[in-house]
């Protein structure tokens, strides 16, 4: 059933010294940087470092000054990852929605734990604010540790009243730290990317001590009622789908404007693949135009 | 917090003496007609009675005929309603797809119980196969009763072994006749159609003896693998949004595309307001688009 790209993706996930969290960190690290380094990013795309109140972001200039802003939060379970190991993924999602892609460099654990991401989030989205730019003219969005940062930023956002964004997507968000979807036993065989055992060491240097089932922590328990209109996206062979599931499921019980996609067949944040993987840039063009449906004006 | 319009829509829904499937059932369908009759039909759509293979339908030419065809299932709960009184609603959806309409009038319970609506779409289906429509030009779509009744029959046709049709849209779906979802009582009390005692009332009539959980009589309990990507719209306010919840996580984790739209405010059913209600037109709009990309080519 599969296509030979999608056979490539999966055999490179398995083959891959996957970042091993349990161990020496530095080295997960590093492993995790060195295998995002081999994804290519389409040279039409130029990044400039920056900072938001001292947030370090890449801004890349994908969409019109006036159209707006792509705050992009990366993956990497909260302790790894890095702006720059996922600039083409951003930039992509930017380009697709029209709008000016910031990639965000929020601090990481165990360094840094919860609450930290959350409060780097914040800061740029008050940078952005008092910038002068419309919050209907910013999305959030972001893949795995950074799609459930950005449920929680949003819940964030607003419990502290601020003006919301105008939508949030998710890739294969990861939301719910106490790792107990039921979806980490029926797809731990066919998820080539994740494993419940790995996510959970993952948890615990996030969490340093914070409750695995805190709201902003894991925002599956938090009130999703109130927020801008969502997308979730999730492949089928992931042991995250039921982290997805319950988002759409309490965001839409919440009265939240929820679109959640469950691609067949697809891996963990497969989007990154657009390069070689039909379904990737699928999935960001849908994305493109669910956001630009969202944030409209001329762009 | 809802407009206008939604609040009216509301109103007539709880004043409405809706139809009484415990009491006199000639009564109770009188009154869902009347009910039905209320609702406005655009006059550009003209319909002819026409049959497959002897199971009645409207015939609305909503699209050119070699586009393709949508087959329209009416709600009704499996006991009422008929494809006269859902003609505006299923045109609507058949322009929108620029599709050729076809809104079926399967036999209903209690006269003709469980299977036999399924018996009537798998008929319907077959001729238009038998006339030379190719499958991938054939949507399915339906409305409550006719939205489960839509995903029991993907499942019977990919089970007998025919070629599937191309997609799969169902708005608010009832698919399970347990009527055990959570949402029954959690939405109870902004749910302005729909009660659990009444579903009940009618699941009973529609199941004669069959087991309630039987996969064909109640969907979110069949293997959902196999089929054509669905499209699922179901509003924050209904009582049904667990069924929706249940197919999404269903059909997704066996591996069938599906994208599930929880719309905020929206009550059971709300696109056949599509008249007086935005939500309701750009919930079609959006089911459009889904189909037009399911189906392809030149229409």
């Amino acid at each position: 059933m599969a296509s030979d790209a999608l056979q490539q993706v999966i055999a490179g996930m398995r083959s891959g010294s996957g970042p091993d969290f349990g161990g020496d960190l530095e080295q997960a690290r590093q492993d995790f940087d060195t295998l995002l380094a081999t994804l290519p990013v389409e040279g039409e795309f130029a990044f400039d470092a920056m900072n938001f109140g001292g947030v370090p972001a890449l801004h890349c200039q994908t969409g019109p000054a006036h159209a707006g802003a792509l705050i992009y939060l990366h993956g990497g379970a909260f302790v790894s990852g890095s702006a720059q190991g996922y600039r083409g993924l951003a930039a992509n999602i930017g380009k697709a929605a029209g709008l000016v892609t910031y990639a965000l460099d929020y601090r990481l654990a165990p360094e840094h734990p919860f609450p930290a991401a959350i409060d780097d989030v914040l800061v740029a989205y008050r940078v952005l604010l008092n910038s002068g730019m419309k919050p209907d003219r910013i999305a959030i969005a972001g893949d795995s540790a950074g799609g459930g940062l950005s449920l929680a930023s949003l819940v964030k956002i607003r419990d502290e009243g601020l003006p919301l964004p105008a939508a949030g997507y998710l890739l294969s968000p990861w939301a719910d730290m106490t790792c107990s979807a039921e979806t980490m036993a029926s797809k731990a065989a066919v998820d080539p990317a994740l494993d419940q055992a790995g996510l959970k060491v993952a948890a615990g240097l996030y969490l340093s001590g914070t409750a695995a089932d805190n709201p902003l922590a894991s925002p599956i328990y938090a009130d999703l009622s109130g927020l801008p209109p969502l997308l979730v996206q999730v492949g089928s062979a992931e042991i995250l789908l039921g982290d997805s599931l319950a988002i759409a499921a309490g965001a839409g019980a919440a009265g939240t404007h929820v679109q959640l996609e469950v691609w067949p067949e697809m891996v963990h944040v497969w989007q990154a693949f657009a390069f070689m993987l039909d379904e990737g840039q699928s999935s960001i063009n849908a994305a493109g135009r669910f956001l630009r449906a969202r944030l409209g004006g001329d762009r």
